[in-house]
């Protein structure tokens, strides 16, 4: 008996310590579960998961990863749209998209938001409703942006750079969906906002997993890139981030606080439609894959609806 | 008893005909309340209000205004911070103010958003933290912005304009308080976004009352104004807006769903002291009262935190 107790303590502890890939998945009893992915051989990509660990409680608060095993049956993001009371963004953080864009180094972080709307799974399709399609002489000029994402765990509030990772939960994915000709050509000129071009329902995709920040201890080297279709368009590293994730979670606490389950969006390398000589625009049916290395992918349709 | 029946039925259809002016207050009793405002004679202020009907249910739902009457001890913003999903403001909305900014008449609506944490009470102080006070030859030029706001009351995507008010629960005024370095100076050159500057908690002080579209038929004709300590500094009509109440709702529905409680900003007529040619810049303990005919006022004092 005290064997037993002694063994289960020591199991859960181990599985309290393997706390690390975050997930939500339907499972085959068609119920909603939140999980820690039990990683397949030879990758450490969530999205190719068929297992978790059941956890227990809330993510961002207390919980437990019990020794119940699920099969998964679709991942969804890791939290759903409730919990994410905001979702900001980075402009213009990697030197070469900013030379792609003829843009200038930006001296502090570029900070825009999307409703929490926009919100999407890491695999359902990416709709692109009427007004953002082609409409004479305006083209639907869809591009992809492929980011790191912070999800935020507890409050912060002027907070200094070395106290940032205290209040990140860890790290994911995400695809921040652009429309060229909405943030751009009528994204409120003089005046250039992204949020128009940027925020329609399911242009973010995020997932599978938020990786705990004990797996991931520096985020700033991670590999990072983009598919279209199968060919790969973005690929550079998280090293060429200029403002870190550190400084970007103690910069957006300036006097402004930060809540559990709010998710940034660090900003895209090079690679994007917008920066080709001969931009070929995302159309209805393109595969659209974002990966982010040592946290996985999320795979997304374009769709016309 | 059938007389009484028939009196208590012709009166709760009176008071249902008076669901007018949606206010959330705490009480006497240290409870807080939602309630349609009792006017005091002589005035259409919510904010001079005493007394209000207590509102059983849910103001984006369903509800009932009970004859119950109860003394208003503090009125608080209309909806709770949670209740509000996002926060959605227009930038460059009045020709005046467009012109005072040296700023060109948008062809389209110009979005950003703020956090939710923005939203503020219409009474309790705008906190400036030391981010945002001056700072060696960084100037805390603070300022004011005087808007309608619009409260959306059920789920809007790709609305037309003709549809729109169906959608909209009522109207109240805001103050969209901006920082105008970190706006502009700060903002995000080359790409300038106007969160970082118009985001910290508190920056968005809202109420008293949320005024039904029963009451303001037509939004597009009430007088607004700005006051700081006494002194009148904006005072237009939003009869100026370039693009009107239904045309925003509509225009911000695109593949986009509008959610019971969002807020959208409207845009600030001129006045501003970004527009003056020798600002004096808001700063602690100044007293601004933003006003909205037949609406009501916010009076916030800015507070160097």
């Amino acid at each position: 008996m005290r064997i037993l107790s002694l063994f289960t303590f020591i199991s859960s502890l181990a599985l309290f310590v393997n706390a690390q890939r975050f997930v939500r998945f339907i499972s085959t009893d068609n119920r909603e579960y939140y999980g820690d992915a039990i990683l397949p051989g030879g990758t450490t990509d969530a999205a190719k998961s068929t297992h978790a660990h059941v956890i227990k409680g809330d993510i961002l608060g207390d919980f437990e990863i019990t020794d119940e095993v699920k099969k998964i049956k679709k991942l969804l993001s890791p939290l759903p749209s409730e919990r994410v009371r905001t979702v900001r963004c980075v402009g213009l953080n990697y030197v070469a998209h900013i030379n792609e864009t003829d843009s200038k180094i930006p001296k502090w972080p570029i900070l825009f938001y999307k409703s929490f709307t926009a919100l999407n799974t890491p695999s359902d399709p990416i709709p692109v409703t009427e007004g953002y399609q082609t409409q004479g002489d305006f083209i639907s000029k869809m591009d992809y942006e492929t980011e790191l994402v912070i999800v935020i765990k507890k409050k912060a509030f002027n907070i200094s750079d070395d106290e940032a990772l205290d209040h990140v939960l860890g790290y994911t994915v995400g695809n921040d969906v652009s429309h060229r000709g909405w943030q751009i050509e009528r994204g409120g000129i003089p005046q250039p906002q992204y949020s128009m071009g940027k925020g329609a329902d399911g242009w973010a995709p995020w997932g599978s997993a938020i990786v705990s920040t004990n797996i991931i201890p520096d985020p700033q080297k991670l590999n990072i890139w983009t598919k279209v279709n199968g060919v790969m368009m973005q690929n550079e590293t998280t090293a060429n981030m200029i403002f870190g994730v550190k400084h970007l979670v103690s910069f957006f606490s300036m006097g402004t606080t930060l809540m559990p389950g709010d998710v940034i969006f660090t900003g895209t390398p090079s690679g994007v439609i917008l920066g080709k000589a001969n931009p070929v625009w995302l159309t209805d049916g393109d595969v659209v894959e974002v990966g982010l290395e040592n946290v996985g992918t999320c795979t997304n349709t374009m769709r016309h609806t």
